[in-house]
């Protein structure tokens, strides 16, 4: 069923198990605790970042398939995808579990995107099983968007730190888990920002634009929700949405967090916080997830956030496009939604 | 329903209107008399090669919504993806447009991926209409994936040559047209070739692989299918795929044929023929479009082909992995599936 831009799923497909990678910064943040595979070394024993960056991936989805108490046959697709040129990553992945793939791109909001294709999948009575998984590394995202590390680049203090990364999660028709009970489809949002440093500047308003087409299409209001959390805005972007949601009118200071504000121990150490598609994966297929398996949250809004841009628009004088995909992720014993 | 690997669509949904945008070589050959927008410059008007792909784009999803007589504003999403870097040319049109947008990408095989998460979304009632695009450009593509044009490299025999060109199908729930029945997601495949110039003998076993899934989930022999159309194998690759799925016991030599293999006007030309993702978007949503609403082609199973590659795997020593995605299209007046 569809109104306006957001699909609602009457059979409630459930997030049955979730799992994590993460390297040591960010275990020492508050995901620490919650991360599968909490790694002491970002080259994961890899000869490069890229590789790395794999390794983290897979690892993350063979450990989610284990914990769904499933076997890799019995996944009928993997959405994935990831931040680097042809997601080689994802691509890389899906062949070594020779699982059917589906490879998607939505920059830092692919985890959502992933969970709202997944559950449509699910949904609708076309899989049993799905994957979906994203994942990013710090060195091969800054070597391949900025400059290499080797230069020493300064950063400004609008930036953000892209997070060593992945999180996978296990979305089924049966089982049980927080079910996925909605989504929004986003819009590409371009205010003009071509900072290619100032992410959360030209994330926000697409964050914004799909979070006030949720309410609307939806008849809901911010409160409706224990928790919107928004997916690598970082502290600058994170006031600007809440900002810009306020001027049309809705209130989401209260229960407003995002993912990167919060997934560095010391925010102000990586600027305005942590960025890149591992950031909300892991935020979300960690710390959140077993805060609802633990019923501490029973209805959450999951706004993955995306900036569209590569090196070459850039180059080109291009500004920064921008989305987000919302799903709405409710406890199983929460009412009908 | 699933079977395998394979969706079905009980409810039918049908390609409405598609249209196509391509270069001077391109429209020299079998496409020319279906185009919709034939160009006499591959330039297109702009400054750059990735601008000139990008209104390509645009100009056929454009075209596209025209010939299906609705407007923007009742398109529930565009699923798009291309091969440049981040897809910039999928998410610069889908910004143009303000359109809900689902970023994919499966390289080459993105035409079919597209067809079939968009049946997946009318199919199940998650949305009434919806567009799948692709394109490519045949300079974007070498400077992106091999060398500058200005480096005058000497092509390979081997090589094939990425089609300049755009296509865009709608697909709606209801209208007519012919019908998407179903769809087989398929596996990444890797035979370990490594030669960035081979592409069709990296992605035959992908294909291969897809199209014995795809008899075997439903039960279909090659025979039920009038074509059985890959998407931008070239000659070398279509001679090598028809060989892997006879050696497994399947004949698709009497109705198989090659996008890539018909693109060109003389094949020889270019080696092997024409590729890119814009190659089997062209010829699909095209000429062969036109076939099946004439009547001439009742039933064909549209396997497009992708290698997922990029410049980083390739140069950190790592092979070719494949992908091909297939969907059956049938005419609106044949039998039930």
């Amino acid at each position: 069923m569809q109104r306006g831009h957001t699909v609602f799923f009457e059979n409630r497909p459930k997030i049955v198990a979730t799992a994590t990678v993460a390297g040591p910064k960010e275990c020492a943040g508050i995901v620490g605790g919650y991360v599968d595979l909490p790694l002491s070394d970002d080259m994961y024993g890899e000869s490069t970042f890229e590789r790395a960056e794999r390794k983290m991936f897979l690892a993350a989805v063979e450990r989610s398939i284990e914990k769904a108490d499933i076997t890799q046959h019995e996944v009928d697709a993997i959405l994935a995808g990831d931040l680097l040129n042809q997601i080689i990553s994802a691509s890389f992945t899906a062949r070594e579990t020779g699982m059917p793939f589906l490879g998607i791109y939505s920059a830092c909001s692919t985890m959502s995107e992933g969970l709202l294709l997944g559950a449509v999948l699910t949904d609708g009575g076309y899989a049993e099983n799905v994957v979906a998984a994203t994942g990013s590394h710090f060195s091969s995202a800054e070597r391949q968007y900025r400059y290499p590390l080797e230069l020493g680049t300064t950063r400004p203090p609008q930036s953000q730190w892209t997070v060593t990364g992945a999180g996978s999660a296990i979305i089924s028709r049966k089982g049980g888990g927080p079910a996925i009970t909605c989504g929004t489809v986003g819009r590409v949002i371009d205010y003009g920002v071509s900072d290619v440093n100032n992410m959360g500047a030209a994330m926000a308003p697409a964050a914004a634009d799909t979070i006030l087409t949720h309410l609307k299409d939806t008849g809901r209001e911010p409160g409706y929700y224990d928790l919107i959390l928004t997916g690598d805005l970082g502290a600058l972007g994170s006031r600007i949405v809440k900002d810009l949601v306020w001027e049309k009118g809705q209130d989401i200071f209260p229960n407003h967090v995002d993912c990167g504000e919060i997934v560095y121990k010391v925010i102000e150490d990586e600027f305005q916080g942590g960025s890149g598609a591992g950031c909300s994966a892991v935020v979300l297929n960690s710390y959140i997830y077993d805060k609802m398996k633990r019923g501490e949250l029973k209805r959450i809004l999951f706004v993955a956030t995306g900036a569209l841009l590569s090196t070459v628009s850039s180059g080109q004088g291009d500004t920064i496009p921008c989305i987000a995909h919302a799903v709405a992720i409710e406890a199983d014993t929460a009412g009908e939604a």
